[in-house]
């Protein structure tokens, strides 16, 4: 943390293509470990190698998005106020903001995307763009992977002369895990720190960095149940399709995604029936795969378990798997019994999904109060059911980062648009996203310059504007906070 | 709190324009107040009347401001990223994001703006701009200011039709305080809450709001030293010039401003000598003013007694006041005692000011270390201390949200470009700012709506952009995170 510190001052006076030429070649570094990475990444997580290779390139592309950012320079936002010395009755000062990095970023990394959320995922590659040094606390389920990325961004810095401490990677395996962590939250030189993972995790640590003695911001993403609700017409017309839909997204990647559904809320009937049959049928004849770690295994059969405790909650179908493997878990109940066992709407991480039939709309549009915060909900509709999905979307976007239409909430499109977070308990701060432009906003706060000589400003600030990326707004009122 | 709940529902439905228009009417309601209001607050602040008809006219410039960027419309940063179904390996979904308010917010008043940052001040504003119904922690030491402007408030929704849960005042007196205050922070209806006041209780407060079941945004404007730095050349050529302008910021308005300096640094030397010279006399000759509240003159007593303590620390000059009123203090250190006694760059919120001698140049760079998170610094230079000032500079906006030259931290213009926050303990939010555009966005989170059919969309984000607000980014990396 303390070499951290030292490369921020050093950072601050460098340009900013210096971070774009960074990333861009860590991005190169990455495909240039060609199958060595995605092998060890097969290795250490069970996950496919096309599912990983994906992300390897997503990774990458994520990568090259913020070098991209940080060459064009306008996330920085920034703006001129010019004075009016005439101005009755005091004169206006000349006044001129722009984002500046926070500091040294400590991130959490994910075990489900151990390349695009992880050493150097989207928090590592953000931080970075902002201009922020990182240290990473290296997930224990993929420290091989994690040492293959660090090389490549050690060796990316080192081309740069850019100082030592502008990126670094701890090993935290066992128990020296929680302990790595917490200092690192801890330590004064910290100025914001990253997470994704566990509720109870995220919550902790959270809590950790609201009562250093300088509080710090943290920004977490944890769980989230990312319900599906069916309308009536679309049931009817294509149950066989969304079942099918619904199949892919809950089972993906052995239902370790963040936005892997884990609800579906459907009006009781003959369409449901046939979503639920169709459901089975898929289910019965899956099979079961590898799960990250031993803890995320038991984890699964534990909640699973619960689930079929609790009263009013039946078993439609489910695989077995030995060892790390599961297969997926297909559960139902009813509108009546979650509202009276909150307890079905919570996250269980990995494929089980529950089917919640509802005895008419009324109960459908209710149940959506009864979930939790999430990054993403999806409505399936045909154009018969207008007006209730009228009432249903204004409901949804209150408890949710982001809205699909006939579509399932995995798969996470990296643009300007997205938004990958949501209210509490999928993420602590419901104003920021983990994926897009805007997650590099996380790591910086604004700073205005008032009556600076021009030869004094940032680049970003100065009179003839050399960057081409501020905005006059000389006190309109009317202009977006940008 | 539910009233407050069950009006964010209802006014989630209505046009922004009718949020305008109640923030319109609240300004032209406080202004026919006319002295009614002046005299009232008079009363209860011990502040004059020419200071406080000031601010009931920034309150009225605040709220049209804020009025004009709802009109507008850009402050949601509406984008589309339009979808691309030929797109490889993946179609490319439409995603649409803008942003939307997080519903009930409770807001702190302050007792030094009883106008500006308290009842219908900055929060209140920007809050009820994003759409967020408001519940007022009214501030005890102006009770019946409050009342006044509640009465406005409630009358202006009124005749709009709007829910009575849109905004509620409770008075908040004596033993209640804190308890009043501690309930609507932990209600489960409320969804943010911003603060303006002491250290302490901002500190204590966050962490309330931290370790809620569900966590919400707690936005605390707190202690700040908001130091002054001069420079050689300058302090050479207009030392009294400069002991003018500190004597003015720090005792303006009984030295009771959030951006009230409260150190300046000076380097050794005939120059530093006349500075505290004049500033001495200017003191000396001051004469004493009512503070705010009893609470506060008697902490103001404390402090400078606890500062006068401290070895290495010197009483140039003191006017002692009587009863409610205080007078003036200046105290000299020495770079020397300040590194060994960081008490002594604590804030003492009244007029006092500490002049800190530093023996050569690198001492005045080490100082800047030595100073807490502030909301506003500044520096003072002539075109002679260019390298010097060049470095200060750089340190300078790493623990402030505003940096000055040549001019003091009091005075906080409201425009687009102005940051009022800052790092850590002048905010526990060094991304937001509470004054200026910037404000609106604390009471606001992203949503995306992915594949959503163009009549479904908010009207923000429809394809014919009737708002003339949305931005067409299509998945462009390059693009400001709006």
């Amino acid at each position: 943390m303390r070499a951290a510190s030292s490369a921020f001052e050093a950072l601050s006076v460098r340009p900013p293509h210096e971070r774009a030429t960074l990333l861009e070649r860590c991005a190169d570094g990455l495909l240039e470990l060609g199958d060595a990475l995605i092998e060890r990444a097969c290795l250490e997580t069970g996950l496919p190698g096309a599912r990983l290779a994906a992300e390897r390139d997503r990774t990458v592309a994520q990568l090259r998005m913020f070098a991209a950012l940080v060459r064009d320079g306008s996330y920085v936002e920034a703006s001129i106020d010019h004075g009016d010395p005439k101005r009755q009755p005091t004169p206006k000062p000349d006044v001129r903001r722009m984002l500046k990095p926070l500091g040294p970023v400590v991130v959490f990394g994910a075990s489900n995307f151990p390349l695009a959320f992880s050493t150097l995922g989207g928090d590592s590659a953000s931080a970075l763009a902002a201009g922020c040094p990182v240290v990473v606390k290296g997930h224990p389920a993929h420290p091989g992977t994690g040492e293959l990325v660090t090389d490549v961004v050690v060796r990316a810095a080192h081309s740069l002369e850019l100082p030592a401490g502008t990126f670094s990677y701890l090993h935290a395996g066992g128990s020296r895990e929680v302990h790595v962590g917490i200092e690192l939250l801890r330590h004064p030189s910290t100025r914001a720190a990253g997470f994704t993972g566990s509720l109870a995790a995220g919550t902790a640590l959270a809590r950790i960095a609201a009562e250093r003695p300088e509080p710090i911001p943290f920004f977490a993403e944890m769980g989230s149940v990312n319900p599906v609700f069916v309308l009536p017409a679309v049931l009817r017309d294509r149950a066989a399709a969304i079942a099918d839909a619904l199949f892919q997204s809950f089972t993906n990647s052995v239902g370790q995604m963040c936005t892997s559904p884990g609800l579906v809320f459907v009006p009781k009937g003959e369409g449901a029936d046939r979503l639920a049959a169709a459901l089975t049928q898929l289910v019965r004849a899956a099979s079961s795969a590898p799960m990250l770690t031993p803890k995320i295994r038991a984890s699964f059969t534990d909640g699973v378990l619960r689930l079929k405790n609790v009263p009013g909650v039946f078993r439609l179908a489910e695989v077995d798997g030995e060892g790390m493997n599961a297969g997926p878990a297909l559960l139902a109940t009813t509108y009546e019994a979650l509202s009276r066992e909150p307890a079905i709407a919570e996250e269980v991480f990995g494929p089980v999904l529950v089917l919640v039939e509802c005895s008419h709309l009324d109960e459908l549009f209710a149940s959506a109060k009864l979930v939790h915060g999430s990054l993403a909900a999806a409505l399936w509709m045909s154009d018969d059911d207008g007006p209730a999905a009228h009432a249903l979307l204004a409901r949804l976007e209150k408890i949710a980062g982001r809205v699909i239409v006939n579509g399932m909430p995995t798969g996470v499109e990296v643009c300007a648009s997205m938004v990958h977070g949501g209210p509490f308990p999928a993420t602590n701060r419901p104003e920021a996203s983990a994926v897009g432009a805007s997650a590099l906003r996380r790591w910086c706060r604004p700073v205005a310059w008032q009556n600076v000589p021009d030869k004094l400003l940032p680049l970003e600030l100065q009179e003839a504007n050399p960057r081409k990326i501020a905005r006059v707004v000389d006190g309109a009122a009317v202009v977006a906070p940008r």
